[in-house]
């Protein structure tokens, strides 16, 4: 029986954690439940006309010979209907909605029928292009647009049971390891393809797609496609010291790469991915887990570069990172990954959509003018399909499983009922307003004794607290670790654990030249901001805040429910001396003064839901 | 007689100034008497055999019938031609060099050969791609290699008297006019043209060509080239508002816009080119008179972004900006554009190239980890071909003219010998050791009475002192501003002018968030750089400078000779707790501590000709 498992190390290896399906986990009203509904009723039914009317389906109907309209759009748009698709699959795992299962169905009519008799399935390469197939794997997305076709089977499989759309992908798969190899040396100029194939031959069980996965990975930096940093070819991978070129490109190989090893246990890979993590943590990544600082190809910058008004930060990057995150987690049960994939997930990859789902960010910036909106859609589609993916997969990073644990990585109310390979059937409910506050009370019962991991996330300082059927837990609960708690559960077992959520002023590393003498304000998992439609008659670049002195209140009404922070600033405008000056000669500064303002701070991940205002995450610190 | 006069506003109804022809300047041993030398000497021939072996002169023969090679290189690479040309033939207007006459020669040759029976002339556009001339005017720079043809040939009509190309380039201005007009628009996708066109009715004295530039310019901003702010098309010119879109395209196109001003006094025009100054010099400059801040698009960035390690303030950028502010210069005689022109022309222009003449930056950093390096050539290489025409004509910016008024923008040991519209004959002998330091004399002698107008750089301190024949001289000397001096001038003469250099720590705007807590370090004109090699064992990134203590030395023998800063500081490296660490929670900062460290800063401009090291030209400030 196939389960609804995103990414499936259940049999890998060389993997430490065990995936949850997506249907062992039920989500209670909060923070994720009303997204995945909104996600599954709103988010995923909206897109599929848009997908209609710019032609992305048409253009399938034109490959089956159904329409006889020319290709629209760009030649990668196909990976956005299997996305969506993807999306839409996932959604329905843990929900119904009628409409949008007759549009997957509809969908997943239209690819069958579009596949040449060869296997062969990109409705770009049709027709008077049908000579040119293969003909660029730098540029034209061939191969990534199969990878996104061969997960959206894979979900279609693991979700429905179905072979239709896996058959597909399947023989598509196979005239691709037929294709390239040695003899004919070829990868993709965009990643993707890695991650698919490694899915397909874990729900197909033929290591052929896992060989063809590691061959493509190891055909780069050999001259195979021209090379260049932006494609991820400047080096063999196992070479590589740092990321740098596209930013979702490198994270989408790195992803693949982590599946490849779970599976393989290449510890060269694993070394290499370790090296590359470390040296983007300590020196490419926003606070808030955005990554490809650099608009120029959309890329990785040098060390510390890490612009606010001109980041580029975009929104598939976030996601990529966060799927990169889950990879490495589950090859090592460390968790600086978990707290890496949380901030992504709320700082990096939420920003990209808006509160009432129809509207998105594909770059994000942490300064603004009040000019910059999000849109309802985007020629280059990439972002609002990988968001529905996302959203739709978000129980699935919630938990895992190991022989005899139960590893809790993020906290959200709902239940999860499992069984653990060496133990049998455990079930554990959470009560939690994560990420709102930090307490979290978890109910467990299972058969046997096992394990259940709590993470102690990164970003606590230190004064969390842990109680087990009322009885305080001893145990080190050092912050950015799990803390193992083992025993016979019975029913009505109960962990109480308290996560305080004070309000902290994070400052940058010294070399972040645009984050000098600034804090960004961040509370639990999230950061924070100012929005310019509360503070009106402020330039809020003016704003310096006293980092002592903020409270956290929840505002139930206030963009869907949020925690917000209050405190006090002053506003201290450039000197009169600057008017219209970009320079002069320095003189000593005085301790600021200005007048007193209430400062208030949303979460970042709403910020441009009301009216256009500035934006400032990075704030101005008090003191000279 | 024709005269070498760059930009002639000498019959201009609208201009206030005149210009000096090149060959009524003699430089005397010095800064700029080196570089002219050099120019003429070393890298003007050694840019031919580049042309020679890039393909660009067989492009010419190949249009010529002469050769049945195919186009080679970018479809723009005449216009490297042109500029090389322009430079060599005002080389030669200063100076002797017998083999780059040749060359000059040659070049000559290989266009009047190269041109269409009908006057069109662009060596792309021949043979196959004949019928594709006009296609696409917004990408394929058609109209701006014409007005680089255009430039040259009004430089070697005035430089050597003879028609001969002159001719070739009014063949092929007449058929831009008679093809592009109200009943077919069009317009160029990179402006340069207008300035070319205008300096053709000059020389030629035929007004068809100012109406054409005028056309040109009034054709932007209508959607007939797409609209695109890159292409400086987003709005009709007299519309805009700030400079944004590709740097160089934006400023050529100012600069041929105040040339149409100066010629027909459109006082709508003039506002907006003073509107857009305004704007640029408030928010859009680096410190250096570097502009287009960004990579993305070579372009202006938004107000206050500025980067330093990702800046782009590319070389052709700064040139451009001198070419504009001269003629804003000769419009109106405000100061303000003579203190731009001689800072971007130090600090913006001339770090493009190395100091053995034989290597040239495209883009500009200001902070850098030693990678950075000038190269001997780029596949486009404007930067280079732009440099060789800005040294040459170098003698160009130091004077000008008005009726009763020889006026000084800027200080150089040499003589120009002139004559004043309403006087007579004048002559003016300096003798400085400037840019290194402010003590001018002057010698002046002349028929009748007339003023000798000093400019008082904006960058003095406000304690400049002038005497006259000895006797202090009691009037204004206001910093930017021109000191005007009245007199029947005798010979011996004598004009003692102090502009005393003190090293001045300049800050920045506080919306220039990577400058936050810096200064960077200037003297005189200057902007001044610390590099690696003078430095061993320290980061850069790390030193703290302590303004108050700077001393100036000159160093005869170090980079060709320049004078250095002297000064110490201190090393205050990130606290240990930053180890890798992007960030963490903000404590106060103590004031910092670190080993004292001796700071040597040099010249930005001769940066990156000693061993490759860092660069950082903003220094944190002393204090926490």
């Amino acid at each position: 029986m196939t389960r609804p498992v995103l990414v499936d190390t259940t049999t890998s290896s060389h993997a430490r954690l065990r995936p949850v399906p997506l249907d062992a986990v039920t989500l209670h009203d909060g923070f994720w439940a009303a997204r995945l509904r909104q996600n599954r009723e709103v988010i995923l039914p909206s897109q599929f006309p848009i997908l209609e009317e710019t032609g992305r389906l048409d253009n399938f109907r034109r490959a089956a010979g159904r329409v006889a309209k020319p290709f629209q759009g760009y030649y990668y748009n196909d990976s956005d209907v299997y996305k969506w698709l993807e999306g839409a699959i996932w959604a329905l795992a843990t929900g119904d909605n009628p409409e949008l299962a007759q549009q997957v169905e509809t969908v997943v009519g239209l690819i069958v029928d579009a596949q040449a008799p060869d296997g062969y399935l990109n409705t770009y390469y049709t027709f008077e292009r049908a000579d040119q197939r293969w003909s660029n794997l730098r540029d034209k997305h061939e191969l990534y647009c199969a990878g996104h076709l061969i997960q959206a089977a894979a979900a279609h499989k693991r979700v429905t049971g179905s072979d239709r759309l896996l058959d597909v992908a399947r023989r598509f798969a196979d005239l691709i390891c037929e294709t390239f190899g040695p003899e004919r040396p070829g990868t993709s100029g965009h990643p993707e393809i890695e991650m698919a194939l490694v899915e397909l031959a874990r729900v197909t069980g033929d290591a052929r797609y896992l060989e063809q996965a590691a061959y493509f990975v190891a055909a780069r930096g050999h001259d195979v496609i021209g090379g260049r940093a932006y494609h991820v070819d400047h080096a063999p991978f196992r070479e590589m010291t740092r990321l740098t070129g596209h930013a979702v490109r490198a994270v989408y190989l790195c992803a693949g790469v982590a599946d490849l090893v779970a599976e393989t246990g290449d510890a060269g890979l694993q070394e290499t991915l370790e090296r590359l993590w470390d040296q983007m943590a300590a020196y490419q990544v926003y606070v808030t887990g955005g990554i490809g600082a650099r608009h120029s190809g959309e890329a990785f910058g040098a060390d510390y570069e890490l612009p606010n008004a001109r980041a580029y930060a975009e929104t598939c990057a976030g996601i990529a990172l966060v799927m990169w995150a889950w990879r490495m987690l589950a090859l090592t049960g460390d968790a600086v990954y978990a707290d890496m994939l949380e901030r992504a997930l709320y700082n990096a990859a939420l920003p990209g959509i808006s509160l009432d789902g129809f509207s998105y960010f594909y770059d994000n910036a942490f300064q603004d003018d009040g000019s910059r909106r999000r849109r309802s859609w985007y020629s280059c589609a990439c972002c609002p399909t990988n968001i529905v993916r996302l959203l739709a997969t978000a129980p699935a990073y919630l938990y895992a499983t190991s022989e005899t644990a139960i590893w809790v990585h993020g906290y959200a109310a709902g239940e999860v009922r499992l069984a653990l390979p060496s133990v049998g059937a455990a079930t554990l409910t959470q009560h939690t307003r994560y990420p709102w506050d930090g307490e979290v009370t978890l109910m467990v019962a299972g058969e046997g004794a096992f394990e259940v991991r709590l993470r102690i996330p990164g970003w606590c300082t230190g004064d969390a607290a842990l109680e087990v059927n009322g009885a305080p837990w001893p145990g080190d609960l050092t912050p950015g670790t799990y803390v193992t708690l083992q025993r016979v559960w019975q029913p009505g077992d109960r962990i109480d654990l308290q996560l305080p959520m004070p309000v902290v002023a994070v400052a940058a590393h010294p070399y972040v030249l645009e984050d000098t003498g600034r804090v960004a304000l961040m509370r639990g998992p999230l950061v924070y901001a100012l929005e310019g439609v509360d503070h009106p008659g402020v330039d809020l670049r003016d704003v310096a805040v006293a980092q002592e002195t903020f409270e956290a209140t929840h505002a139930p009404d206030l963009l869907g429910g949020v925690t917000v922070l209050h405190g006090t600033g002053v506003v201290v405008p450039p000197a009169a001396a600057w008017s219209d000056r970009l320079y002069r000669p320095a003189t000593p500064e005085p301790a600021p003064t200005g007048r007193p303002v209430d400062i208030l701070a949303i979460p970042y991940y709403a910020w441009a839901n009301r009216a256009p205002g500035q934006l400032q995450v990075w704030i101005k610190r008090p003191g000279p």
